[in-house]
């Protein structure tokens, strides 16, 4: 259930008594309207001052405990008609407000979500533009800056289109950042971690090939964008709530340490179509000395607004496995049903000689339904159903899918009736060749066809360049194509996890049964180029300060040589590094990647992640450095059940996890799931061992992770028979 | 009821005799490949040569009664990736096929039509491309030729990218030309009439402003263009069968007379996406030393495909009025409610304050009903009935309309039930915006709503510029949405009458609920920039060429200056004419555009509007020149009765009528609605005279036109009771 607690609008001289409403500060504004405009964070950490300098152009500043964090920053727009929003401004009003509220998000990081900030909005006129305003919104919260543009309704303005965002964000050193370059399509770069001066000489080589790209010419980055400075404050730069406007990325200018806003073009160039009341999404600056801070700041989906459905039983979390991973790895399966280089949704697909390496078959999807019921998890992904997967990407094709129409091998009646009678739910896969055009025309009809069919959760896919052509995976067409795609989803009551869509930025706020995303570098490219040891330490520093991420981990056989396809590719991480994703990469929607086959050989790991939790009550973060390690506590949702999950880079390091979580005076047994003390990511990944100990809140865990290693630690209440004969950490 | 007497693939050494096959032609290919092919047309008096010159390029000619139409012209494409379809050929195949076979169009200008000619099919191999190949197919009739590139399924050519289609049409002399100014986005420009050589320098003239508009920049015109020779051939161009391609413009050449295809780009600026099995629409040119054969040419309809629709009893012809002129000229009332002038689709339109000016309200609606249903109407056009229209057209917006909510004063569920007590259909307005893509995703919500209300016919406009941006009307992308949306109306028993898309090249034989389209300078012109006297008798041998058009004729109050609102503007006819154009406009669809109070006031012209059909047994074109005058009799369909219709340009003119069309030996009553001897389009629009004579199949009747005036013959079996006392005409 989702409970907001929402207090709107406490502006000066309205002073209301609301329970739960935990403090209530207000900083009246009675500061000249000419001079610069300051508020505070609520703990007084932050300062955020607004000015306009010469010619009335507006900029903003920040700073943490006196430290410059945003140096004197411009801010506006360019637009493509009339005059633009960039200078000429007078401030002719201005309010600041004081919010201390919480709510509870349907599925998440923790049962309750604390927002409290202080507000400045400022109304900027032109006056040369015959009174032309727009307002500028900064919200301080104690763990960073949001703020945006807004255009509210007003004679003379109703449409606009922007051709420029001039946001600057001049950072005040030449900071450590995490990052990947900017780009239109695709967010599915390897990390780089440089100085910012460094950015323009790597550029080149951080553009990695990926399938459907377009980076941007100048040096740039994209959000969210990870920063240490030298003095140990950790800042990243992201955004909240896009809606009905592009993708920002970051230019970078390495002489003077300044960021720019670069917006995702449209087909003819141009940025965003307005229609006031409009806003841009918010710009985010968390900020810390703390490297844990930034993981527990849950600033970006305070920002958001809560969702506008009213029935939200039917969105839950979901553990799945599914017909995917061996399309990878194994060399024995493919999407296609036959080997045929040239199809059309018109052809009779059962007239084509099948390949014999199809994997949707009902045979097959019959055992992946039979482990998954048998191991407690709730669904299955099958993936390569439906008819077109002979040659469905790299033309440019519209018509490559209908999502209702199943190869001749996969008996859609009979696998619903079979997954049913398991306790099982088959995950629809609606891969759309990037084609948006042709998925919104039968939108309909697939999402009737799944309820017909006993669906309640679709992955969507976005692979390839966009059509409508011109368009990009980021900009503001496709942007509302997958904010459509989930609301319209949620008129059918079904779940969508997409990939290769937008980065997040906090949406499944709003929309809650946009269950989870990939939009970053996820396990598929591990049977490919692979990922460097550190990925998994800096993805939660990065993309999943934006939302959950599908990083669909559990891979247990790490060594793909093992298939004897000849590839010589590995996972780079160790077995339980790989159950510390589940804990460490919060989704709510979690897979269990590797096949079944792999699972049976290692039963007492896998335990791990038959138990493991993907909704929770609350979550610790106990230690953090980004691309260094992270380790991090969780209590599952409603249960008295504890999960821990550490990671760490190619260096061995030795995790210390303190249980003063736990509910003081009581002892748990924590079974700790550890690599081996021969273990390496790359020599013997599958080197691990498990035990059983007493935890109390006072108990200390100092664990040796392995080269690219992790520990995995539940924590559950025993009986007195459990208990007895466990010795105390 | 469609019966299609196919005769598919009659080549050499197979000879089958088939019922109603009238003639079967074999001119066997023996010719040396290596040499120029010829074929002769049945009736011998066209001759197309195909050949290939230097380098491997191919060429055609056309020559009629042993005159040059097209002198050697050069065919081929350009493509974007890897070798073009240019040159480098060599002939490996060639095979000649006769067919004559006739069918009959649901719904039609003859019940019953031939398709007869000899056919070429050229293949044209690439042996320095691996052997890649393309075909071309010729089809000669007795009026004309058709041609088209076909690329079958071949080993290393699925899919490719056409940048240009090289086609030419040269010219054999300078010949007048009727045409419009070669446009991406729109077909509603005034025909210029000129010479060939002088369209370059009255280009920019005949580009006159219209809403959403991308002139050609070379010289160059659209198709279907008509043009007369010095020694009296009449040519006219156009293409049959757009579909998954772009619409053709032709770029003229002034100084060779030479035409070269133009095609509309995409957003990204390539022509057409093409997957083998692909072939481009058929070029079309029709060709006669009468000018009335071009009108009686069946040609391009006999070259698109029989309709695919199982069941077409549902596709019926359609007289109707509708809620619409007045929103032009009669200055009270508005497609919109409210005057709010920035409004979306998720505001509270009843919240709105009223203009008081809203044109669908219950009341009006249902007084148009009443007067429809008085008078034995189909079927009342609604326009403004729903949300949307206060700020819809001029700001690329995307979500202008949902297409199922109405304004406050518009009720859905009693307007349905009255208009069915009256045994009147309301027709459903999709107006787009030009947002297709908005138009699509709503599409089948759109149609399940129209289903669940009783409507079973749309008509569809697409005012603006294109949503994809950057494609535009009569590119590739949007010529399959306007086929998209009439297969998707057919799964729900929907006709589909289309404004603003692209210009019709006969697809109403394949999609019959495609009933009627625009794409051309209308009626509702009359009420703005106005209509040359002239237009109606240019329209039947350009627009019409391609097909159907909801001209919306019928306007009786012709001077607007009547309404008082200060135009001074007229519909440039008398009101004859406007009666005869229910003749000479072929449509199965076929508006009384006027309003019910001026129908009531001239109860005695209307008759004719009453009485003519709209689908018709036969159609003889009596007397017909381009810019001058045309006049045509039909048979209406399954009945005993005639309407002739005649129209003149501004010149007065004397029609003369042979009534040997009727059967012999039989007298009718013939019911002649002639301009008064005093009438002019200009002075005296509204002079006019009726009188009722005898006529049998040897009457002839020579009628006095007025300037831009008409005459419009009704023509009935009649009991002795009625014929007594009736002279002989």
């Amino acid at each position: 259930m989702i409970v907001d607690k929402v207090l709107n609008k406490i502006q000066c001289r309205s002073f209301l008594s609301i329970k739960r409403l935990l403090v209530v500060m207000l900083v009246c504004g009675s500061i000249s309207l000419a001079e610069a405009q300051q508020i505070t964070s609520p703990n007084k950490n932050f300062s955020l001052t607004f000015s306009l300098k010469e010619n009335g152009v507006p900029f903003y500043e920040l700073t943490f405990k006196n430290k410059p964090v945003i140096k004197s920053s411009k801010l506006g727009l360019a637009t493509r008609q009339g005059g633009s929003f960039l200078d000429g401004f007078t401030v002719t009003d201005v309010k600041t407000t004081s919010i201390d509220e919480s709510w509870d998000p349907v599925l998440g990081e923790q049962k309750t979500i604390r927002n409290h900030y202080h507000e400045l909005l400022v109304t900027l006129t032109q006056q040369a533009q015959q009174g032309r305003f727009m307002r500028i919104r900064f919200r301080l919260f104690d763990d960073g800056l949001g703020f945006r543009y807004e255009f509210p309704m007003q004679k003379g303005l109703s449409y606009f289109i922007v051709k420029d965002e001039v946001t600057e964000f001049n950072l005040a050193g030449n900071h450590k950042i995490f990052w990947i370059p900017g780009d239109y399509d695709t967010n599915e770069y390897p990390y780089t971690t440089s100085t910012i001066a460094e950015i323009p000489s790597l550029q080149k080589k951080a553009t990695v090939p990926i399938t459907a790209q377009q980076p941007i010419k100048a040096p740039s980055v994209q959000t969210p964008c990870m920063m240490k400075s030298a003095d140990g404050l950790y800042i990243n730069i992201h955004e909240a709530v896009l809606i009905n406007y592009p993708a920002m990325d970051l230019e970078v200018d390495a002489a003077t340490l300044k960021m720019k806003t670069h917006l995702v073009p449209d087909a003819v160039g141009n940025l965003a179509y307005m229609q006031t009341n409009a806003q841009t999404p918010w710009r985010t600056i968390v900020v810390s000395d703390k490297a844990t801070d930034i993981l527990a700041s849950r600033l970006i989906l305070n920002l958001n607004e809560p969702t506008k459905y009213k029935d939200v039983s039917w969105i839950k979390p979901v553990k799945y496995m599914g017909v995917w991973w061996e399309y990878f790895v194994a060399g024995k399966s493919n999407w296609a049903y036959s080997t045929v280089n040239n199809v059309k949704l018109t052809d009779n697909f059962a007239a084509f000689p099948p390949s014999g390496h199809h994997g949707a078959t009902n045979e097959n999807v019959k055992k992946y339904i039979d482990f998954a019921s048998a191991n407690g998890f709730d669904a299955v992904l099958v993936e390569g159903w439906n008819v077109g997967w002979e040659d469905w990407i790299g033309n440019w094709k519209e018509e490559v899918f209908d999502f209702v129409t199943p190869y001749p091998d996969f008996d859609v009646k009979m696998l619903r009736e079979y997954a049913a009678s398991k306790g099982i739910k088959i995950i629809m896969h609606h891969e759309t060749s990037a084609a948006a055009t042709n998925y919104e025309r039968r939108l309909d009809r697939a999402f009737q066809f799944m309820v017909d069919n006993g669906y309640n959760a679709v992955k969507t896919g976005y692979v390839g360049d966009i059509i409508p052509r011109g368009e990009h995976h980021d900009g503001q067409w496709m942007v509302n194509h997958y904010i459509h795609v989930a609301d319209r989803a949620a008129d059918y009551k079904i779940m969508v996890n997409s990939h290769e869509a937008v980065r997040p930025t906090g949406l499944n706020r709003t929309y809650p049964n946009w269950i989870a995303q990939e939009s970053a570098r996820g396990t598929e490219f591990e049977a490919m180029a692979g990922l460097a040891p550190e990925h998994g330490t800096i993805l939660p520093f990065t993309r999943l300060m934006g939302g959950p991420m599908d990083y669909t981990p559990g891979i247990f056989q790490t060594d793909l040589s093992y298939y004897g396809t000849g590839s010589k590719q590995r996972v780079n991480t160790t077995l339980v590094k790989q159950l510390a994703y589940y804990v460490t990469m919060y989704s709510p929607l979690q897979m269990a990647a590797d096949m079944p086959e792999n699972y049976a050989r290692f039963p007492d790991a896998f335990q791990f992640i038959k138990d493991v939790a993907v909704d929770w009550d609350d979550t610790y973060v106990l230690e953090a450095e980004p691309g260094d390690y992270i380790t991090i506590a969780r209590k599952a949702k409603g249960k008295q059940e504890w999960y821990v999950g550490g990671i760490t880079d190619e260096n061995r390091r030795t995790a210390t996890i303190s249980f003063s979580f736990l509910p003081k005076g009581k002892s748990y047994i924590a079974t700790i799931y550890a690599d081996g003390t021969d273990a390496s990511y790359d020599k013997k990944p599958q080197s691990y061992t498990i035990r059983k100990v007493l935890v109390s809140s006072s108990s200390v865990l100092k664990q040796v992770l392995a080269s690219s290693g992790g520990v995995a630690v539940s924590i559950k209440e025993g009986t007195s028979g459990e208990i007895k004969g466990l010795k105390k950490l």
